[in-house]
């Protein structure tokens, strides 16, 4: 029996996230890493026999036009990533993955985002269904020409700006017939590319807090091919260990009264955040999370900001002010030095063996098993990261 | 039917947990207070019906002689632990409590503890056995003029220096024995007053990192009272944190290669620590968690140092080094500034209320579904608090 | 010879900042508390033989209604601020002192503080003339009937909206024209009282970052009347930290590439300073330091948030990310967790003496000496702390 | 007129300051980095004409047998200390340099030390006498083959035991002869390098807490021989930081209670003080400091320990806790993530140009006004950083 041999294709390939992805694969192939931070490489996750990462083909979209090579060497470099060695072992194949990835595009995107963007995807002209389209096709090419048992999708691009989802379709009959409506469409590129997976029967996974897959019609979409998605908003540092903490203080009745967060770095999503209107999305996303898990809302504030010299490194400094017995209060703080990327693209990997292995098993909408990778897990109510972490192993149990 | 009355009886019944757990229950009865901070008030607990802490009666065994109401003077008016409102509210009733505190023992407590204790306790001449007889004497008089229901015994007495518990007698009858051979019984006082609570059919919770009722033949003893007993050495801090933060290093596959903390505070319980026979006792049930929640042994130091000026305001840094994909490296730090009394006195609330409980369903032996509320849970392997604290809402599903 | 005896006149005097004072001076006199974090009692000024704590009385203006004794209650009770026999020996004091408040103005103060005030302040109906009349009227009467030596006036109150002082007039006889055109005078309450303490002969301090008497026009009313006056904005946290450790960045070499300064605290000057318009005025004095010291302009970020819970206590959290010998980055980060009154109060102290000193000496002007206090110090360059406090030393060498 | 040309001879030559600053000297010359990290650059300093980076020639002994590139690989590759395209441009001099590097001596260094070095250094066998006329010879040929103007001779080797000065001859002329006199000479081999430099007419700085030449006899020998010198303990991350805030805290008559450091890290330095014999030497050294700057002592607690994970990046966690007015508790804390080598380097050739500049100048003796650089200067009492830096700034404009 032929080894299974699957594609990711990623959204936003040329990001900071997407290259560390990348360089993690070629260097797992190459055996020049170890598994360290690979989730899907712990015991409990053997017997379901997922994907090899040497089997995993990568291609993709994007919308600027920085050669991954150039990327990887500030990563590597200026970043201080990962070790030059590494680099020097991938220079090679980067510059062939390169040509697997095609122009994006910026619908609906943002002015922030599509400054950045490369002057030919910006001067793209079409109506939503052209794009949808031209994405779509993109992706079957590749899963064609690379003669792949299934081809995941995930988006890695940049925050979009918030979209109203109460003015968007609720049927997918409707929305798929707005397509052609330019002035009526609404969506922006996430749901786009979403589109164009689910539609294709591709699975399609949100990393990103952008709209994606969330619209109700587009979930109809994926139920009506029979495939699947997941998402949003990888849970990387801050939002992870409020999801480890707070527990903790309601277990144990500690009446949390203020719960501060700082962000602060310096990478293109700190950039792109810096613009208000993207921010208010991610924000939105980090905050809901307290009141899920204490049963009730303390004062909280989450501000992200861009520091340019940090780069990559993400650092959170969080203030908990908590009553305690006799109603004394009480305070623990901690700070989060941490690379976004090298904490983001080994969960990019693990999603994509795990969604594949449930793809592979027949599973249909919403997987809801990996609501311990996002922030805002869609479709499930359940917060507490070492409730989602069991509902995962309990996944493969069943599943292995 | 007449509502249940128990006794609290608390060893080390002047110290600041004690006196702390004192002041919570008077406030609490007094309305003066509410239930922040008392695990057994969350509404997964509501169906046991447990006994009210209105109706909790309190006396002790203790070896030092200052009044409970200047220790208590001292928690509120330098150590800013409550407000001078609950103080004035509870000064006529800790007079009533401190005639109920009856003199200990510091038989094999170590040089620091016996040079903190009342001369007449120190003088006291008698054999392990008399001890014993007069510890239990003390015990079952409380319980008898009090007219109670149940009298749960507390050890929350300063940490004693460890012993060799390979050269303890392996059964009750051996042991027993030996109480009368004052050369050849080496057990500390924690164990002599766990065998005389135990010998007189009243639950023993260890509080403290002392040996307590752990060796073999004093378990066996519990099993022939048919009554039970739980310990050791609360989790209130930096503990607490590891068993929250560490399952998550490791449900990530992040590879913890140091974890330092550092506690400094200037506490009784610090003096005492500051001995180093006493603090290795205390030191080994802190250090012994991460391999158990990780899987292998990072690098780990944790240090103890008494700083007078913090009082019971026990601080701790904590600082993890991990590694991360591609090899890495990542940091997490937090800081923990709690009030060691407040921290811990609603546990021994809780802990009284729910072994209570358990004794009243006719439970035997170890309690091992209070494991969530220690360092070192007597007969569990496991360590994680999440899973811990799912084995006690599981167990008031079943016995509610 | 007489003792000297001499008042103070604070402005905003029943907020957290001025309550303390009070309570402080009251403690003093009483011998109640020591003389801890008065700058004015280190061994360097005691040949200045300045006015003994003793020998200071309490007026002032005030906005709002809540009594002095109420004030203080929730500070000590609620805040912790002090210990409650400090209080209780003060109460009696306190009710006195509270007549010797009058009403102030609100004049140009912005819409929050504004809705913070009494409502009979907020309805008085006066030109500029006639409230700078009206104040001044009330410090003369006051220093009359308590036949004082002195008086000096401290503006404590909260923090105005910024104003454009290019717009104001530039010689005080064109201002003092305008103060009879209520639209034509654009001067907010603090330098309304400044020009009355002033004009009055009185020395005036401003210990915020309000207008006060910075205008040029105001500093020659100083001039004209023989009087002193200095400012503004009291270093009592973050700044006095950045004014430390940047002249350490600077002589070391080491390139400060970002300095992050996040403060989270909830008392009233955090409930005004939460108005934006407010905040400026703060974010503005705090930032210019870090230029003045390193002698370029890292990326800097103040940010001033109202966090309820923490009252006064003020914690600020600093990440200072700084490139060393090889380009090499590098960290350092603090916090710092104080009381803002607690911090502040003794400084209030302090300057009236010192200032009283100036004036009885004949000294004329802005008091450049004091820049040590100052986050923005009128007239001065210097923003190096230790050299500010040399300036100081040097001062009291010469003048003692 | 010629170039001035002068050589540095480094004790410790291949320890990780020791090849970071050789990493440095290279990278200076060939323009690969900037002169950030070096005081020396500072325009104060300017008109002093000091050597230039291009211009010094390096040299050294060693008791340790790893090629300097293998240490600068470690230091790149895994300590990410620099970029790699420094190493790269530096290898080829590496090897060179390494040739100019002669076996030292561990006589009476402590066990740890010796176990380290090589097998060849530690057969050695000789007299004291014997051993620095051996390494002064080294030392007098270099300069000579090289065509020097001056020798600067660094004490960079892993902190000796201390070493009980009170034993020691307080005449050169006693402590000379004693040279011969194996049994009786007690002097390590910090201060047998002092003394072969100074001996022969070489300024030696002591960049380490060991001995070196801080005996008076060897103070005796510097006048002798009319040449310079200077130490000791090289001042880089948490007691610069000490010198800096503590003097904030004087200056506010703040009173510091309890100030707690803990040091973490894990480079050669950490492995030797590891033993406590070498660690006392360094703790002395780092804790003196407070009771200087504040007047008083306080509660104090250095701790230093070795975490292998943290390599040359040392962590320090710092605990102020101080009173204030009203008697108040309040709290700083500070964390520092330094590299040990690259904070150490740059200080290494300030001092070798400063002092290079005042030995051409005619200096003789202790050189006080370089005591900025050091934790313990020797024959200085100013241990305020900012003083400190004044006294250096001033002898410059004297000097220039």
């Amino acid at each position: 029996m032929a080894r299974r041999r699957i594609g990711v294709w990623l959204i936003g390939a040329r990001g900071a996230v997407a290259t560390t992805t990348i360089v993690g694969l070629i260097a797992l192939r190459k055996g020049l890493v170890g598994t360290v931070g690979l989730v899907s490489e712990l015991p409990f996750f053997a017997p379901l026999g997922m994907v090899g990462c040497a089997d995993i083909v990568i291609g993709g979209h994007e919308a600027r036009a920085q050669p991954l090579a150039e990327v990887a060497d500030r990563l590597c470099l200026e970043e201080r990533l990962f070790a030059t060695d590494v680099l020097a072992g991938c220079r090679r194949e980067l510059a062939k993955i390169d040509k697997n990835i095609k122009p994006g595009t910026v619908r609906r995107v943002g002015p922030r985002i599509e400054s950045l963007a490369d002057v030919r995807v910006r001067k793209i002209q079409e109506t939503p269904r052209e794009a949808v389209d031209r994405l779509r096709a993109d992706m079957q090419d590749f899963a064609r020409r690379q003669k792949l048992d299934d081809l995941i999708v995930v988006n890695l691009a940049s925050t979009e700006p918030a979209v109203d989802d109460k003015t968007l379709s609720r049927r997918w009959s409707q929305m798929d017939k707005r397509l052609s409506q330019p002035r009526k469409c609404i969506l922006p590129a996430s749901a786009l590319y979403a589109i164009a997976a689910l539609d294709a029967g591709f699975p399609y996974i949100n990393f990103t807090p952008s709209l994606g897959s969330a619209p109700r019609a587009i979930q109809e979409l994926a139920q009506l091919r029979e495939t699947c998605h997941v998402g949003a908003d990888a849970k990387t540092g801050e939002t992870l260990l409020k999801t480890v903490l707070a527990p903790m203080f309601a277990a144990r009745n500690l009446e949390v009264m203020s719960w501060v967060g700082h962000n602060i770095f310096g990478n293109m999503d700190g950039r792109v955040l810096d613009d208000p209107a993207n921010k208010k999305t991610k924000v939105t996303s980090k905050d809901n999370t307290l009141k899920h898990l204490l049963g009730y809302q303390p004062q909280s504030l989450v501000s992200i900001e861009y520091i340019e010299s940090l780069g990559d490194w993400k650092t959170a400094w969080d203030h908990i002010h908590f009553k305690g017995f006799l109603g004394t209060p009480m305070k623990m703080q901690f700070t989060w030095q941490g690379a976004d990327s090298i904490l983001a693209a080994p969960l990019v990997i693990d999603l994509v063996r795990l969604v594949d292995a449930a793809h592979q098993r027949g599973e249909v909408g919403v997987l809801k098993f990996l609501a311990s990778f996002f922030k805002a897990p869609l479709g499930v109510r359940e917060h507490e990261f070492s409730r989602q972490f069991q509902m995962l192993v309990d996944w493969a149990k069943g599943a292995g």
